[in-house]
């Protein structure tokens, strides 16, 4: 297992999924749990412990509102957490974004877009594809397969 | 000791002291502590059973930025926990303001203004006072002075 | 009667309820009152006064826009008063949130997060606990439930 | 007098000093007062009555922060009443104009802009025009002169 | 005709209609047109002086966007202005309401809520009002109407 | 072709369209083109280069969230190049407009409103319209047009 | 004259003054103008139609706060109008730019950063360049010049 | 050279340069350079190419406003990019936030605080420390001198 993905909420899950099927497409082996930094605290102490004990190279952490479970994560280990603010009913995201994004120093998370799931799962591969030549290879394709998309997305405008 | 304040940062100590002033001015036995939610996670959570044991019946945690102090320590304990946010270099205050009031169903962090860490004091002497009749008397002559200042104030305009 | 809950309006009613459901499953007493700070400013006075003598111990303030009703309430008790902003058609609930929050000194109003009334419903049974062993020991259920369920949740994800 | 001018603190005084100023250069009968919403609210109270015996036509109310001055005042009469939002340290402003436009239906508060104390004095005086031909041709003096001096200031570019 | 209403767009009109019919409730005559700031600039101009020929004591000024409508009448005239900021598909009415409310020095608007058509009528028959002891009376009653509503509402509720 | 529209994602089209249907009325030869500045970097720059080639004098370049496609268009060539920001799923549109509009010192875009393409349409009309009188008394009468059917929406409206 | 530059107001001289001073060194006459779209309205008219009459080919209006200087004269003219969003003492810009950029249909405004006047010379730089070959070899040059600025930084910089 | 650090311009370098400083406390070898996604485009292009093949494992993007540089340069490698928001003169650091962190579907940017130069060098050490088992201690003895720190911080309050 190398990559845990952590949400903070159940209703979190139809966005979070997409992080875990784009590693799974990536040939990359993650695990998805539900636990939270405040109404389960120890339990996500022992869960980043287990993860990183199971190989995990990687966090992702998905939350919403004051969203505190990526900085709490970040506080328990020194592997890379990536932080993903997830919208809620008011302010727009911007108070899962903020809460997220700006950790005090020396205890950082790599923050992606409001929603963007998927993009906490490409930049996770481009982690572990420091290591890992066949997995970089994979990302260039993927990214010629969207190259790809957009040029034919181009052809079949009609004026 | 009856209120544990709590800080994220040495840097927050010049605006918190207030709070400690205010509450000695009414009587109330407090501590004044340098913990940080992601720095010294596990100091902390020593910390907040610590205070706890002591007798702690509120805590005042201030924190700026990705504040998650106060969250994390209401994650802790049922006692009552009044946050701070305090005011950054960034963002005006708004990050470190949706950090703290913006929990999860289930924790709340009572959340008072940006830098307002004396209204934390009497707000925890509020608290206090309900089973404490003298201090429910201190904080109405509190209100006595504060009105006076303000007749006070009015009187010496001069157009 | 421990607890009086006010909402400025109507159409408040469906989010603030949760807050007077989830006292009543505490064991607290609590009533549920329609006035507003500005249409009925003087019955507003009467009512805090009304709720104060029959042993109100908390107030829970639930209002939208120029949300004033918490800081009036607050500015007649020294009760503590705990403010929830309730979302409105523009701004995304900001307004209410500042206006609630950015109390001036002296007169804090203890603010939770956008539409959390549930929120408020147990920052107030966490302030009476402090005189209520019992009620303590209801909201250390209350969390162990809420734990169980996000353990819940986490079993039943399937990849 | 006509027109009665409240502001929240001793510490708005400079920025509203302008209101009162610019009423007196307008010879509009003015008065200025010091009391706040939350910490003199009877006291407010008391004062609007009496202003209104006293034959204010208009108010103008300053207030900063969670700025309730205006919206408390409007509540207690008739009268039209302007609310200038005070710059305060965090938020830039925002929270005090939200505080003060977002008035729920019924009772307006007339908002003119951040710190805009002389605005609040030409409104006051447009409103007392109606009712007094030389003091609409004062202000159309006045506008001849702000149009005067940015032609003269025009005139004094060199490139 | 008292009161002259303009709006930016006919898309404005199910808003503003709420304005023209409240104060018919109040009794005051009313005209109700749409011009705009930069479309019909030029008839604009022709349309705030007919409508001051025609004895407009106040204006009411509704636009969305950069909304200039309100500010470009308010140089127009020394009549009071009002302005209303009209909800829009983007910026939660953060652009119309700073759009209108931050006039420069000199030329002030009069502004409300978003999408706050009924309180710009109450605000403009607060205004008249003052020369009209009558309307006064009916201000008065649509106070204690509001009330009563709110009292009202008190009553039936159920826990 | 005069006019070079291009758009970040498929998923604009439709509010892109508006834009390339306004400047057809106007007589105005353009073609539309789907460009990412991330997905398909290299593509871009061959593409502004091209349109250059043939004879293209304005770049309309439409985006959301990050929106980097106008300002990396802008980069590339020193023919005027606007900017539309396209609202996307948080922020209200106010992460697309700052990444728009704040650009450097020495590399302008012309930015419009959220979604504005039909602005961006009129602009570039407006700009080519200097060297082509023709052009240019289409616009006027696109103007007349306009102020007519504000005047003919005016003339319906019923109290 | 091709260019005309209006300001707001006096105090806007200071940056203001840039963009003039950008398009002397691009060897562009232009002229800089105090006017106010709300002091000297009627004035501000006659000013666009006489720069108009001169040869006027691009408008550059600056302004703070409820900045309706660019809006008011794109409403008068068809020749392109660049708007400048100066920053004000609350809102951080946000004001200006948002009534700036945010025309309705029809009246677009090409809309630069907060306070670049730079830019706005820049761009109507390019627009006017697409008339001038000469002009569009010097903007290359002033690329050209940027460019190795940036490099020759590169080269200073010292680890 | 292991990481490369970018910044977009010349009065980036104060902020920047703590990123260079801690990463040499890692012992980790890197290099900065000043390059704009503007204003030297290609050379961008260039020097990224250069520092993949000079070894470079994590690239770091710090730029203000419309902050396109760290996008860039993700566009252009499959390393991770780490971006730095830096503060500007307006918007206080939420243009140049939203431009680096609202990334499009498949091209993340790993976004940081605002000036937050020293989160990046520990998010690019902890990256660089899945394969250096002797890093990784370093960080480890990172987090305990800033966990010392506040403790002696901690010890050092009087009352």
């Amino acid at each position: 297992m190398k990559v845990a993905i952590f949400m903070g909420s159940k209703s979190d899950l139809p966005v979070v999924r997409k992080a875990a099927d784009l590693l799974k497409e990536f040939g990359i082996d993650c695990t998805m749990r539900i636990t939270s930094a405040h109404r389960t605290h120890s339990r996500t102490m022992e869960l980043v412990r287990s993860m990183e004990q199971q190989g995990a190279e990687v966090f992702i952490a998905c939350a919403g509102g004051a969203a505190h479970l990526p900085g709490v994560i970040a506080a328990l280990t020194t592997v890379p957490v990536i932080g993903v603010p997830i919208l809620g009913n008011a302010f727009n995201g911007m108070d899962s974004l903020l809460s997220i994004v700006q950790m005090p120093k020396g205890i950082p998370v790599a923050t992606v877009g409001v929603d963007a799931t998927e993009n906490a799962a490409v930049l996770a591969a481009q982690i572990l594809s420091l290591q890992d030549k066949e997995l970089r290879s994979k990302l260039e394709k993927y990214r010629s397969k969207m190259e790809n998309k957009v040029i034919e997305d181009d052809k079949n405008i009609t004026l």
